[in-house]
């Protein structure tokens, strides 16, 4: 057998440019899908055999969220925001150095490997830690050094160097500016940040009114909208803005983000943990914005499971507004994969499609919760039945990163002593 | 090895009378947890090793659900609730009989079994079928006959007859009876079956303000609150009242809940999925109110995983609320053990307790996700990362039902075809 090709016998493929699920067999070559081929025509022996009882989606792609938060989960359970941010989080984030962030970088990658996820974004700091956890492990990812106050310009220059370091790397990594949020970033900075994309094509990720406070704090209120804001600083224009939360937007703005330039990142678990909110996903939606999904950080969530926040965006949004027929699966499936995979600039990947990287998650329908799904149901199946249990395997660039319980490239008993290890010297246990 | 003992060595015990986890030794005989010892006490080889990495707690309650509705699952997804109901669900339920209940009723076991419940409540026909299920795979449950109209009284005759012949059978099966709702049953039938609870001893499970049309088409408005309502029927006296969905009661009604004969079943995901909304459970539990936790059948939820509730009862609500305080994690443990096993008539099930029936869920620990975890911050880790991935094995009345994947006494592959061929008989394919 060529290494070099793999095939996929008899699976379910399913994206978001197909009506229905549909049978094929499915031929990698390298990193790329090259073949989307009649069931049969792959030899037996040779492919992963799907048996017909397989569903082949494309990876699922997080789109929001700071990975090595991983060694910060359960800190601070149900504490008010500020209490939670300033008493439990910030003080331990700034124990973290290179080291600890590759670790829980490397945690937080096992996590989302094991769960389907083949493309993750990042915003954080150490983000040379970041993307080393990335090339080794074989993951895709979309990094931002997040960017705080920042008086003397010196992390948009470090975001900049690290874009010049790494953006492109091994076909894994794109790097986006990281401005924190509106409420972090003196304004003069932000109209630079976002002049620095223009010029050199690179992305922007932002956190956009996540609490009901930003507001006030980020000194709209008497002054400008929020959309004023974006359009004065220069944001709204450049290449690709990836808007994370999105929860205090007014559905009456919900419109001006409907632009190929932007999409919005829905974190539904973590904006319902810190009590946050819901966001206006069904107003988003029919104004015609691309949204996607997102995990957010460990410690307010507390899983980088992207088919928690496949439920709870294909639920919640149906109770709080009292309509059942808000948010179909296939709307939800779609955030999940192609929209999240355009916001970090990978044009390339979230649709199963010749030519395409084969950046894929396979899950077992050979499940007591599965009985009676058919080509026309199985997304609904998937996103109201189906759990991150049912991950068989997660290939990332044509490599089987994960399977059954077991990583390729990782030591997981190995990571996970790492990680508690870190754990320790952060938190004292 | 005596078969009729079984040890649990180093496990890592928590129940609702616990403020945090303790690590034990605990050793069942017969249906009972008969001792809780200190941490190697047991000898090795004669126990399941814990290893200090095994949670193990009460299992789960599934205090509302349709069990049989496994076979109905993904039909008429995101439709409006009575389209729903008359076009696609009552037409198919229709034509179930005995067998096709008993087949989907197993299929529901092994689901719940493979996430960690041990007990569930059942409302729903043919129960002779569903009694069976339960006591041919050792599953404990409350089961109820749905009453619905009954102009001729011959749904209670049959609720009363089943009682007669499956009350207390095995130990595991506790009748309760089951008028579906105000707006489906007239009130002075009503009223009979509130007397009939009390003379039997019988508890009663009851459909309550699910919708918020059940305001009107129940004829209480302008006439009677709902609260009335259930004093005039003499409901609210009855021996044990499992009250389900709660979703439009309205909060200052709340303090009339909180009785010891009371329960309120919470199917969060369920409401949601349906648009009826959220159950004002902040309100209930202020007022000192008993919550259970549901899924409610699987043709409205799609999953009968507690862990998904779990999950949902704990996020939601401080996001609607915006009030990261609501809920603890404990609070919704609480709810899906001892408050579930309660309200159906189980008063030595819920808690890791000496003389309780040993109905437990043992959960791994040695993942990804679960770094950082100590005896203090368990219960948070299970709840905000947890999921029905991490259960080990399900022990009901002291026997191991579900281990690593497989079951004991179900032949998994055997019911999966029959529930296949089922589904094919009632839907056509």
């Amino acid at each position: 057998m060529n290494l070099n090709k793999r095939g996929y016998r008899d699976v379910v493929v399913w994206d978001a440019e197909r009506s229905s699920a549909e049978r094929c067999d499915i031929l990698v070559e390298g990193d790329k899908i090259s073949s989307i081929l009649p069931v049969g025509t792959l030899k037996p022996g040779y492919a992963y055999e799907g048996k017909g009882n397989t569903a082949l989606l494309p990876g699922f792609v997080n789109a929001h969220g700071h990975t090595a938060m991983t060694l910060l989960r359960g800190l601070g359970e149900e504490l008010p925001l500020m209490e939670w941010l300033q008493k439990r989080i910030w003080p331990v984030e700034n124990n973290l150095d290179g080291n600890l962030v590759k670790t829980g970088t490397t945690l937080g990658i096992m996590e989302m490997l094991s769960t389907g996820t083949t493309c993750f974004a990042d915003m954080y700091f150490f983000m040379d830690s970041v993307a080393e956890a990335a090339l080794e492990t074989g993951m895709r990812c979309g990094l931002s050094r997040g960017i705080v106050g920042d008086s003397d310009g010196s992390k948009l220059r470090e975001n900049l160097k690290f874009a010049r370091d790494f953006n492109g790397k091994d076909g894994l990594i794109n790097v986006q500016l990281g401005p924190h949020a509106p409420y972090t970033v003196p304004f003069e900075l932000m109209k630079q940040i976002a002049e620095e994309a223009k010029e050199s094509g690179l992305g922007v990720q932002l956190h956009w009114l996540e609490a009901a406070s930003e507001w006030s704090i980020s000194g709209f209120e008497g002054k400008m909208t929020p959309e004023q804001y974006l359009s004065d600083t220069g944001m709204i224009d450049v290449p690709n803005l990836l808007l994370a939360h999105c929860v205090w937007v007014n559905k009456e703005s919900a419109e001006f983000y409907a632009k190929d330039n932007v999409t919005i990142a829905h974190n539904p678990k973590s904006n319902l943990k810190l009590g946050s909110g819901t966001a206006p996903v069904p107003a988003f939606l029919k104004a015609g914005a691309s949204v996607a999904l997102g995990t957010d950080g460990a410690a307010s969530n507390n899983r980088l499971d992207i088919w928690d926040e496949l439920r709870f965006a294909a639920l919640i949004h149906k109770g709080v507004n009292n309509d059942p027929t808000l948010i179909s699966s296939s709307e939800v499936l779609k955030m999940a994969t192609v929209n999240g995979a355009r916001a970090l600039g990978f044009n390339d990947t979230g649709l199963i499609k010749e030519g395409y990287k084969a950046d894929m998650v396979l899950i077992d329908l050979d499940k007591p919760h599965y009985v009676g799904w058919d080509l026309e149901n199985l997304v609904g199946y998937l996103v109201y039945a189906g759990s991150s249990s049912d991950v068989k395997a997660t290939v990332v660039a044509g490599k089987m990163l994960y399977k059954d319980g077991s990583f390729t490239g990782i030591d997981k008993d190995q990571v996970i002593a790492e990680s508690k290890a870190a754990r320790c010297k952060l938190i004292g246990r």
